[in-house]
């Protein structure tokens, strides 16, 4: 992750930047300043204010991240510039929007369905959230920003304000966050209203029923997520907040539920969410594609918002489980390894080679296969850069018996737990490529504390070497309960070595495939890496894989790579005679596998992780492998 | 046929009138004919004239198809009454549209990639066409409303006119169409110039890209039909009129390539096409997912459209074959048993039941899993409506040296081969009930001539009864040539046992499933029919079929069931533990099979032709049903 967040910071902030100003949406709020607010002039979307708002908190998250003085000065220089602008552009009585509310605009709270106002306050407030958690009390305002309009809208959304809320949620966890920073009960309340609100059809309804921006069944009823994938799981998060601050156990108990039907039954394997491309929304139980996948990039990272938030709330380890699959499979899998292309889309299978667009270019949609430096719907690179900028706040909770480490990285942690005794520990690992973990005690109370250490659920047959003395750990967290002193050292063993993975039978589009994984990495097949046989697209379309072979491991062939390569037995179905496909006995049921055994031959090629897929030009690709004979 | 004819010609037209009425849609002829020209108050989408066109079209083959003429005297007024305010509507110039072109309106051709005018008059023509073949020389006046509208056209888009046509094809087929009728070449020559046009994108770029129009590649060059599937088979449909009008040899050749690639990658097991719900699209080679298909009703039609112009080129049974399964599988489908309720997508497996709409109510989204009674895009209702009507046009065709049958109903036949002989043959079946079609001959030349009868591809096995002998004949057309006489009998028999059918393995939606047919019908599984195990929606998700029990025939249940019923062997997978849905064992191959049988009981259920699903209240349904272990 290390060089994830080097690339992000480096190149990716830089290329953000550029692209705003670029497609003029921050010169947007340089135009309302001078009062020239005609719609017409205005550049981009309805919702491009709020990709302002989410490089700011990629960037305060950033500047806390880096400890070098130089490169945070100049991350600073920007990130104030940036604040300057904005804060320009908002109106004396703190309502601030470039698209609506002002002259030769519509009103303000006019299209509360597709306008999205308040879902951009929501990422103005987790910008200026974030710079207060990396830089308190900061002086550039962005804080005083954030408060102005949340008063706002607490007087025009309060109680006896405007009785409805946003089509796209993000505002309720937006202000639940703020009111935390703050200590502003008011904005905690308006969030609990905007949540309770939901789901009694308020809004207007649209092609897509009013599921899409779930005011279809209010939040405490609803048995799973639904519609809109992102706007599902931000309303979610921004839930249990407010669950959680209320001490609403009902509620989070109903959060909980939908979040495992979610997960058990309208999920990709990579942890992506969302299997319309219409409508970007979740389908129906087991509705999962590979072939047509959103999986959207915005979706992923908003699923580890809410899957963050009940972690917290509960330290159950399935939630860090799906965080770190969706952080591998979903999140590291949008940008290019130079961090300067997104995929927007997470396809998990890829039948004929996208075509490559130019860097320069905007890429007008969504649908596209091959990552694009831009969208006019651009949400998903700010959002990538905001989370890879924040990814050391995923790694460890506290409480107040002791340290939980939830995701392995190299890491220092300076803590202090939960009754206030102090904690340092060092984490030492190169996980994924191998999986051990070595925790070293640095600082340690006097008395008896708990250092617990998640095991994945995959990860069966662990073990827990502490004081030369090794033990068995089931998935869940390895806990060791004792007194620590500096330099007391506990190692976890995760067993990395390549599985199989299989499909729930109810999967229809999946039937009879496997997957390949290692440890929390999905391995996926890719034309451009192979040579010879099965190398063409058409070829490719009649691969099948020998998974009574198991997958070995090939090493791994340098940074560039990004993973490791593990190797399958193959073989490409002969070509059958071209034709109506439905033929009545086209593969006879009892001779296919001998029949395959006969006529194709197998051969070996190579998986390499799914996140660093197409980065060598255009290709096929594919994650579920369908087996001999299946 | 027989019976879905008369309530397509009772009930359906008078709904769809009804309908037209009600929303406003005819009453837009009246207000351009009244000079209230503003937008705002005119009702339906930009396309709506065409809905009219179509259902004039309709009647005017129904006024053929009756031999009533008390009915066809009801059918002639409401025709001319229909005619005369579109007559109103048109203006001094030929030019007719209620959306362009007048005060207050956009002007004319102003915005050829969605506006539809050419489109509108596409199916104008082909009323006329119609009209004419079923009345001709009829004095209503549409074939001269359609001939100014169609010179106005030549001159606004001829060769020195306007270099581009329109984004929904349509206008081809018709001036086609209507050049034949009229024997007027103006027209086919700017068919064939728009036919040319297309491909060297002349339109503007929209978010799905060219394809959707078919403005990427030209006609002559593609492989392979793409883009929204109705636009995709209109075009090819105009084109090979003009192929075959210029004796374009080229031109068929590619036509009939991009017909036999879609039908072979494609096409959905009912002659379905187009997979996506979002640009309403063809997928790519192999994307053909179930639970997600749209297969819109209208794209059936014009698939037909399609095929069966090159079936006319090349007497083909290929082609033959398409429309027969896209009749039985799509069109039939998409009517409720009363002809008052429509499917615009026809989706070949549904998880949840659909919320039941009102009679009363449009439906606002093609989305809805149940028939509704209109459509705020209401194109299929009308263009089911004519392609019932219009039946019996695709039952024969005649060359110099005889008669081929393609379709099997119940007929009389009197005809003139194409050298100018009489011949005349009544045609007895109950086809698909039986698989026996005996055809007599009622009047037949003095020397020789051929009768063919098609034999479908799932045909193997069937046998031709000539004057007491009978031997086997290979799909394609069972031809016998000699003197017939008045009396002389023929009779096929297919082969009606109900079959498995496999898919090609490159599908990968539907891996490890099978269908069943019978004859043409493609059959279902449909909760609502079943009682005890399976019935509900959780137990429905995990049924699998027993494909080593061959399904039975059970005998049909009456008129109101249409149709045969089939029992097979099924059983419910026993409930997997909930959780996350990818293991890395979730069933060992090897046991599967064995555990399968010790844990879940089989049990039979009965399928029904998916024609008639959706008729008894919502339901789930399924075409493909998973093998017990795959």
């Amino acid at each position: 992750w290390h060089d994830r967040q080097q690339v992000n910071g480096e190149a990716t902030l830089a290329h953000i930047e550029h692209w705003l100003e670029k497609e003029g949406w921050l010169a947007n709020f340089d135009r309302v300043a001078a009062g020239s607010t005609d719609t017409e002039g205005r550049r981009g979307r309805e919702f491009s204010d709020s990709e302002i708002y989410k490089y700011l908190e990629a960037v305060a998250w950033e500047i806390g991240r880096v400890g070098d003085s130089v490169r945070s000065a100049e991350l600073e220089t920007r990130f104030r510039a940036v604040v300057d602008r904005v804060a320009a552009a908002q109106d004396a009585d703190g309502y601030l929007n470039t698209r609506f509310g002002h002259a030769g605009q519509q009103p303000r709270w006019s299209e509360l369905e597709w306008g999205h106002e308040l879902y951009c306050l929501g990422h103005l407030f987790q910008a200026a959230v974030a710079r207060e958690r990396t830089a308190p009390g900061a002086d550039d305002g962005l804080l005083g920003i954030a408060r102005r309009a949340a008063d706002l809208i607490v007087d025009a959304f309060g109680a006896d304000g405007i009785q409805s809320f946003c089509g796209h949620p993000e505002v309720e966890v937006g202000l639940a966050e703020l009111g935390r920073v703050t200590g502003d009960r008011s904005y905690l309340e308006l969030s609990a209203l905007f949540v309770e609100r939901r789901g009694h059809q308020t809004l207007k309804d649209i092609e897509f029923g009013r599921a899409y921006f779930q005011d279809d069944i209010p939040v405490r009823d609803a048995t799973v997520l639904r519609g809109h994938a992102v706007r599902a799981n931000y309303l979610a998060a921004g839930a249990v907040d407010i669950a959680v601050e209320n001490s609403d156990a009902g509620l989070v108990d109903a959060l909980k539920k939908q979040w495992q039907r979610t997960v058990d039954r309208r999920t990709y394997v990579t942890g992506g969410q969302g299997s319309h491309h219409q409508d970007e929304a979740f389908g129906e139980d087991w509705e999962l594609p590979s072939d047509r996948a959103y999986s959207e990039t915005c979706a992923g990272i908003a699923s580890i918002m809410f899957s963050w938030r009940l972690l917290l709330e509960g330290n159950d380890a399935r939630y860090a489980d799906l965080i770190e699959r969706t952080l591998f499979n979903v999140v590291a899998t949008s940008p290019s390894a130079a961090g300067t292309a997104f995929f927007y889309a997470n396809t998990l299978h890829q039948r004929t080679p996208g075509e490559a667009g130019s860097p320069d270019e905007i890429s007008p949609r969504a649908l596209s296969s091959v990552r694009a430096p831009w969208f006019e719907v651009s949400c998903c690179p700010p959002n990538v850069a905001r989370t890879f900028a924040s990814l050391a706040a995923y790694v460890a909770t506290v409480d107040g018996s002791g340290l939980q480490l939830h995701q392995f990285a190299p890491a220092t942690i300076n803590t202090v737990l939960g009754d206030g005794r102090r904690v340092a520990v060092e984490v030492e690992t190169d996980y994924p490529r191998s999986g051990r973990v070595v925790v070293r005690v640095v600082e340690a109370p006097a008395d008896e504390m708990s250092l617990s250490l998640r095991v994945p659920s995959w990860a069966a047959g662990a073990t827990l070497l502490v004081g030369g003395s090794s033990r068995e750990v089931a998935p869940g967290y390895a806990t060791e309960t004792r007194v620590f002193s500096a330099g007391d050292v506990i190692e976890l063993n995760l067993p990395m070595r390549a599985r199989f993975t299989r499909p729930d039978s109810r999967i229809d589009a999946i039937r009879g495939s496997v997957a390949v994984e290692r440890g929390p990495e999905v391995f996926a097949l890719e034309s451009s890496g192979m040579e010879g046989l099965g190398s063409n697209e058409e070829e490719f379309s009649r691969i099948e894989i020998d998974d009574r072979v198991q997958p070995a491991e090939t090493g791994r062939v340098g940074e560039a790579d990004a993973g490791a390569r593990l190797t399958v037995s193959l073989r490409v179905v002969p070509e059958s005679t071209e034709g109506w496909p439905y033929a009545p006995e086209l593969r006879a049921a009892e001779d296919a596998s001998e029949d395959a055994d006969e006529d194709a031959a197998t051969f070996t090629a190579e998986l390499l992780p799914y996140h660093s897929w197409g980065n060598r030009g255009t290709s096929t690709m594919r994650i579920w492998l369908p087996t001999v004979g299946a």
